[in-house]
């Protein structure tokens, strides 16, 4: 017989739709009336952590990590690793527990979610986005090279590139179509917003510890090096893209905004989730040594939804587009860690690893627009409208959800956009 | 009849070989007894410029400045703009001057160059790299493509790419060869040490204030975002970057180590250097209304050394292996700034622009080594050894210099790399 699930005395923890049991305790950055803080999310509440230190409830753990809990942003409790991240959540945990015979001197520690204002969580020094979706590059692939869509390098190399920092917001942010070169079939490059605006449903990775400069992480204690994880959509100009890409890659088809979900899930919260990574099919080589991994995936149920203005207008709920799973990736996170430094780079706290574009081998796990373009038959929306790219006022937004019979859902809140024109 | 030009109180900036004569006042951020300072480079010495602001030597000026020349890093001052800028580089003009009634009274702001470190002015939030030169993409194109070198897309995109900021390191620090996976002609791929170790002459642009996200800087105004320039060595690795760079670009190939030289020259320093940007050639197509410049060309001569560590223990100086200018570029630093903002990416103080490896046209101009490969003859070292890529031992040196007649020249110091194994 397995005991039941713990609860919360925060009620809102326990309803089952909820994103944030005490199961899940992802961390954020928030602003209110005209301060920053940390706060780990409970149902539709935030505890405030630098409330929680001042209160002296976070003083049986080492003085470095109440001190990190009142900075401003979380690169600082992102450096401590591992050990420090467990023995935070352990106290939160206790702090949250029905069990609590304080709770209600807590309640004032608490602030309501729709109070607030959520911000970036890290100062994010550098960003890398992967390639990680065998199933995302075939179908990207076929558009171009229809008899041969996967690159040679594909099954060696956990292919990557640098993205843009700067442009980094966070979920809620409008999306400014952007401008930029295209060039038309049989015609003169021109100038002007892009006509084939899209999403890309990733899942982040904020890094931890990290590396100094020349000493590769290796694959067996990579996994020691993220703090936790966040759905990430990186939006794509995909005519800019077409036409600027060769030779150095996509820049800004890119660059304009990449939009991050701003709650924080802790691997931890994620470890009765995880599961072998999948088999390579047979006669896919084997991963190079340094790249052979004890890590497994995680199975995490993904989710991007669209509204149209006029779905909206109307009244009518966002429509699923497409459902995958991060399980399917052909590189673990820890695999996209070690090569990633196996040149030597060097990973700093806060820095964000994107897997990019998450897509399944089904039709209807694809995990942008572009994919669908494979199928003859455009989108049809309730609204009785079409889509083959995202229109001004399309409302996108991405979902994330771990569930496992026996324990209340783990969920990523949302990860949303709105396109401007 | 020309006027003399000023000199300095201070002697070693008036030797015509120092690269740092009144004229130039570039900006580097030093370390000396465990203090990180902002200083300004004057012949073989560094004024100091939080011990002016506390002796009241800019006090006439707004006091914003005189913070920002507090700081342990260059960016609040880049964030100040063309004015803030100019007025402070008059007031450190006329504190130096050989003209100076108080120059005795100063003395004690100069620290000795050889007495301190020099760090990263700035921390630099992004890094982007450009593809700027054509004869650069031509010559590398060629390699490839024998008759048809240069991408359709080149003369209307400033081609460029994301760079991992995290690994950009000051003159003088070693570079480690990375390993990468590497793919053999026919057998499979390899991870180890890469044997195709090559630099990039480029130079680079601090940037300014910037702009917000969604708001594209027009050429117009591309060059008050200018903070100042400096040499880049864009390492790379020739054979990790053939085997990962379809279709997402240069990635690990690149992020082991850039190098920056510490000085950073005024772009005002250099306004007596300004030239038109070179003409296209005929039948080359317009820029695009929103890169059509009104902006000029840099005349700054460029420069590499090489000396192997048999050459250096015998006591031979480096070999000239290269020389070219920066005026030969397709795209000048304002259309650089224009086409990245574009899209509405925001560039934020303190962010680093390469303007990609700097050739010129005729031969001797190479601003790589893989360009030199056109060339069926190895590169001959004066101690008789041969080159085709870099060696353990190898010491790269790049070297920049504006002259004209009746001014003294303007220098950038050493960027200076060490290849250890």
């Amino acid at each position: 017989m397995t005991a039941a699930p713990r609860t919360s005395w925060v009620d809102s923890a326990n309803d089952p739709t909820s994103d944030f049991p005490l199961q899940n305790l992802p961390y954020g950055v928030f602003r209110r009336d005209g301060t920053t803080r940390i706060g780990v999310a409970i149902g539709d509440q935030i505890l405030e952590l630098h409330a929680c230190a001042h209160r002296g409830l976070l003083a049986g753990l080492p003085g470095e990590i109440a001190a990190a809990c009142s900075a401003v942003r979380m690169n600082p409790l992102m450096s401590l690793g591992p050990a420090s991240w467990s023995a935070l959540r352990r106290e939160l945990t206790s702090l949250l527990d029905a069990d609590q015979p304080n709770a209600q001197a807590y309640e004032t520690l608490l602030i309501p979610m729709r109070d607030v204002e959520m911000q970036l969580p890290a100062a994010i020094g550098d960003y890398t986005d992967f390639y990680a979706s065998i199933h995302h590059a075939t179908r990207v692939g076929k558009l171009l090279r229809p008899d041969n869509p996967l690159l040679p390098n594909y099954k060696y190399v956990p292919i990557g590139y640098h993205g843009r920092a700067s442009s980094i917001v966070v979920s809620g942010a409008e999306i400014t179509r952007p401008s930029g070169q295209t060039k038309p079939t049989a015609a003169d490059p021109i100038f002007g917003p892009t006509r084939a605006l899209d999403y890309e449903l990733e899942v982040g990775l904020f890094i931890g510890p990290g590396n100094s400069l020349g000493h590769p992480i290796p694959i067996a204690s990579a996994e020691e090096h993220i703090f936790g994880l966040c759905l990430l959509n990186d939006w794509s100009a995909r005519d800019l893209q077409s036409w600027e890409s060769q030779p150095l890659g996509p820049f800004l088809a890119k660059s304009f905004a990449t939009t991050i979900s701003p709650w924080i899930v802790p691997l931890e919260a994620l470890a009765p989730y995880r599961v072998a990574a999948p088999m390579r099919p047979e006669g896919d080589p084997a991963p190079l040594p340094y790249l052979t991994a004890t890590s497994q995936a995680i199975d995490l149920t993904l989710e991007v939804y669209l509204q149209s203005r006029s779905m909206r207008d109307a009244g009518a709920p966002a429509m699923r587009l497409s459902t995958s799973n991060l399980r399917d990736l052909y590189w673990t996170p820890a695999q996209l860690i070690t090569h990633h430094t196996s040149n030597g780079c060097n990973l700093r706290p806060g820095d964000l690893l994107a897997t990019g574009t998450i897509s399944g081998p089904a039709e209807g796990s694809e995990g942008c627009l572009l994919e669908k373009k494979l199928n003859p038959e455009p989108i049809r929306l309730p609204s009785g409208e079409q889509r083959v790219f995202l229109e001004d006022g399309d409302q996108v937004a991405l979902r994330a959800f771990a569930r496992r019979p026996g324990l209340p859902q783990i969920g990523f809140g949302e990860c949303t956009g709105f396109v401007v024109g």
